[in-house]
């Protein structure tokens, strides 16, 4: 995933935020242990970080744990939550009713930390009116009067490349206030939204940089 | 995407690589537009970056530009695709032929950028033998055979997070060098393979995370 500059994030990097959600994860399966405390070199060990980053990345957010007695599961994964704004449901369109548009719209994960997909957008004719599993594939052009009272909060972009720029300007006429773009395009948006770019290609990118300073050993 | 620790990539951090992808990608754009040299200042800004920073991931790799004239660009998008990994072809199979499995091999991007899907596979009987656009399902259980005389390189995991660990532990022993894992579990591999984890839902608490702190502003 690239990171293009985002004026509401800068204060925390993405790297951090990331890692946060890791910890998260990570103590979801300390409590799921029955464990009541954890140290920073328990979360550090299990996510391949050392425990001063651990022990930084919290910091950002305040002070969590006691000295010696390392930190509360639940405490701290309560407080993680509210952090990374999981204590609400956030509501998701997807736009672009192809492959990946499919995949996402069906993948479990997003409900489970709290992402509840409401709708899916295209803006074929052929695949307008169509279902898509418990979706109607509804016309992009009625995403403005639709959210007036469904009031999606994020949108998946999984339009081509060439179509990226248009959605999201009807997007953000909308009142869509983040995108998750998978276009293989550069976007243009006002500084109050957040962007996130995913580039599958890049992905396979850090292994093939991987793969090949291996072989240069 | 979340990182694992990973002594492989150690030395150079997966967000300098992965701004060395972006780097890459506008040096393409500016030699489509016909522009024969690029300022470290132009590529942070097309980037969201500092100049700074632009230099410091550049000299991990050795010395390029020349100072007051700024870099070649045909030249430093070269030297990138060379430090990328991407002068040769690699050969990638995809395990777990769902959704997200589908939409991946139909990916344009990874042609593009020398990434050749050459096989799909799974263990469903149901999906064996069944065909997927140009691609005839196969058995996982022929991955070795098969990888014996097709020598792939990285696998792209699509599996349930259930059945991860045993497919990862059949394409290790089938000498597959790197994978991309799109299934939610933890993993195990010899420290000889390259592992990255995809996340979907880790995407969406990134902007969670800017829409809540935005609005604590």
């Amino acid at each position: 995933m690239n990171s293009q500059a985002d004026p509401l994030v800068k204060r925390i990097a993405d790297s951090t935020v990331r890692r946060l959600s890791l910890y998260l994860r990570f103590l979801e399966e300390f409590e799921h242990l029955g464990h009541a405390t954890v140290s920073s070199e328990e979360l550090a060990q299990r996510g391949g970080t050392t425990s001063a980053q651990v022990r930084k990345d919290l910091s950002f957010f305040g002070s969590f744990g006691k000295r010696g007695l390392g930190y509360s599961v639940p405490e701290l994964s309560g407080q993680l939550r509210e952090i990374l704004g999981l204590g609400q449901e956030w509501r998701v369109v997807i736009v672009g009713a192809g492959k990946i548009g499919t995949a996402l719209a069906q993948y479990r994960g997003f409900r489970q930390r709290g992402f509840r997909i409401v709708a899916v957008y295209d803006n074929n004719p052929d695949k307008i009116g169509t279902m898509w599993d418990s979706f109607r594939v509804r016309d992009v052009q009625t995403l403005t009067t639709d959210a007036e009272h469904e009031q999606p909060d994020i949108a998946v972009l999984t339009v081509p490349g060439e179509q990226a720029q248009t959605v999201v300007d009807q997007l953000v006429a909308a009142g869509i206030r983040a995108i998750l773009n998978f276009a293989p395009a550069q976007l243009t948006v006002p500084p109050e939204i957040a962007l996130k770019h995913v580039n599958m290609a890049m992905e396979l990118e850090v292994l093939s940089f991987a793969l090949t300073n291996r072989e240069h050993d």
